[in-house]
């Protein structure tokens, strides 16, 4: 059984996340959407709804598992029996950085197999920091996130306006 | 009338910023210089004082408009009727940057283009960043800066280590 | 006025050329559309099969000229009072090489401004070279080129195919 | 049952193909090596030799096929129903190239996905052309392809080098 | 006598580094290695931990010397006579950052080289950052730092967590 | 002794060569300038050619040594006990396609070191080609090359034209 990992922030999830995990299922047995959880950055969603998220806008089948995960992705993937990481490039700065990192992770686990899929074009420049971005400005990403995130990251802005 | 935007920091404005703004004059029958106000950093200069420098500093006529916004670029184009905006690339790493914001910024106003002027070759490696270190370290900024930006930044760094 | 010029090969013209064609409309008060005539490379058309082309494919206007030039760019523009030069750019192999022939005109012909337009999302990977590769195998190039380039392209190659 | 296909011209063979084929075997079930005919390049061996290379230096086994092709890729893959194209990156330039080749079979088969995998550190600057460029002078290639290459390939410059 | 400098944050020195300046002292005929004293980031390791693991782990001769500074790179140069700085580049986001860095060198020390010597390849992926990040887990990093980084290192993470 | 090997086509020299040249002289005791001979592209100038206008043009002393050569480069240094190679580096293009034929160079010849050089700000656009280009339609290249050069190349062409 091959068994493929999507690792990410997924704060929030778009649809060029949707995209890749969309046709990742097709590459694998067994998906995982792994949720990195990173103490240095502090997110706009809870690990919680970030997982909310995923479970409702992705069709979650039998083959598909949403997970968090606060260790070394390497050492996830051997604990898990992880066949390949599964990574979405839009750009040559994203090309650069995710070289980088593949290339540590097979250091670190010469096993594990890291695949990359392009970006569809019409998603190329969706990233959670551009949705955040213009959300915070009350600004329209009904073109970059599904309607369940959309209605989130209103909701989840003005309670922030609100406390402060 | 084709109306232009110049978008930026101007964190001070340098001789880079300027050879932008001389070029986009040609380019437009009105120009303006649109300081984005980013509560999310911390300037060294205040919007007021910024002002003041873009206005010192060029030659501000009768279709030039300093000002400042505090909201989605597109929606400041949509509302001051804008044509284009206005981008100066240094380098391919600004090029990925550039493409992906002017790809949003299609999205949430197809009917404003972006317009991009190469930097001259002397200038490219001039930042409103790079002049910041340079002053901090009571470097000599006069390649950079014209001479009213590079008092009004020796003074202020001063100002800052007075107080610290 | 402001005389805009959009030079290329357009061996053949793509939904990409046209897509930058119909944005350029609105920065000038006159387009001119020039076929480069590089007598280093063999086009599959001739000068005259694509101003005919492009005549057919683009809706020419009373501000808007084709033509085509056998000198250099720089001269051509000072020649006929061009005030900027127009080119698309749609990656950063792009942007590299049109940063050096820009630099390249500037010395030439400083008073000429060369202004860059990003290609959309959508058409980012339309190359006049992969229309010609993919109907050179019979394939189907209708999401890349009019179908009036279509139909021609296909003529183009059989004709070719027959002779040899 | 998952079907890729690697290809390529594969003129001639290097370490940089054997590394991207034992890791592809692990993500199909079974492999297609596919040399693709391209009749505007001249090879510098036939590609009957490229096939007797090939089976010489990969371990082929039951799940691995050699082929060559003439025709579109997307037109191959979809009468051969494969499902992914798998391509090795060595570098930013080849991402940009091989982002648009993807892009350009997604528009011709949507269903046949391109991933990426990326050249081992020490392999990236292996190419055939640096093979052949380095043959040609006599030079020592050893460590860039399989010893039955190497002998191959001297072999092949001697007899040109006596004809001409 | 022709002396070098290679500037840099060593927080804390990798492999990579050994490599430049092993191949750095064959180029000139003093080698300074200079930690830069960046006020604005937070090290992980304090400059005396950090000029103890340089003379630990590289062979510090009588042509070699480890030092700290706190102001312009181009003006400790000329204070030093040093004749050419030395940068090591992995990619080509280095590249870009360091081209513009030196023609800021240039800029304000024109006498002053900088010359550049390219990663290995077994090395590009190595820097002190993903050496944090990696050791922040409790990864193994042996591949990446010498035995005497490797363990200062593990010992810095657990007294920070201790401290936490 | 440290001996510099400055490799290239120089068809023709540029100002661009001789801004690296001259700075090159400073690294090092002993300068080669060498000019490889390609079988495969056909210059424009002879070797004999190129080595009278690198004799006129450079202010050639005894350190400096201009050679021509027809084999491999690694091959080349390693018979004239050459310490390293100088390339200039002009964009991300250049550095990409310098660092693969680096790494080449550290297989065949481990000893000998490449060192890179960037280009000045106001020279980064001219190569030998687009000079060639410029003076291919009778345009202006003294900015680009010497007025030896700029001479030498008119009359080559002319000299072509009156043959064709």
């Amino acid at each position: 059984m091959r068994i493929g990992i999507y690792p990410g922030s997924f704060d929030p999830l778009t649809y060029g996340h949707i995209d890749i995990i969309e046709r990742s299922k097709e590459l694998c047995d067994k998906l995982i959407i792994a949720i990195a959880i990173n103490s240095a950055k502090k997110p706009l969603f809870s690990v919680e709804e970030r997982i909310e998220i995923i479970n409702n806008c992705c069709m979650i089948k039998n083959n598909v598992e949403v997970v968090s995960f606060n260790s070394l992705l390497a050492d996830y993937c051997k604990d898990n029996n992880v066949s390949f990481i599964i990574r979405g490039l839009r750009s040559t700065t994203d090309f650069e950085y995710e070289y980088t990192i593949a290339a540590a992770n097979r250091k670190l686990a010469p096993e594990i197999e890291t695949i990359f899929l392009v970006t569809k074009g019409e998603n190329f420049f969706i990233s959670s920091n551009i949705v955040k971005e213009i959300a915070s400005y009350n600004g329209d990403v009904s073109a970059l996130v599904p309607p369940f995130v959309e209605d989130k990251i209103h909701r989840k802005i003005s309670s922030i306006r609100n406390i402060s």
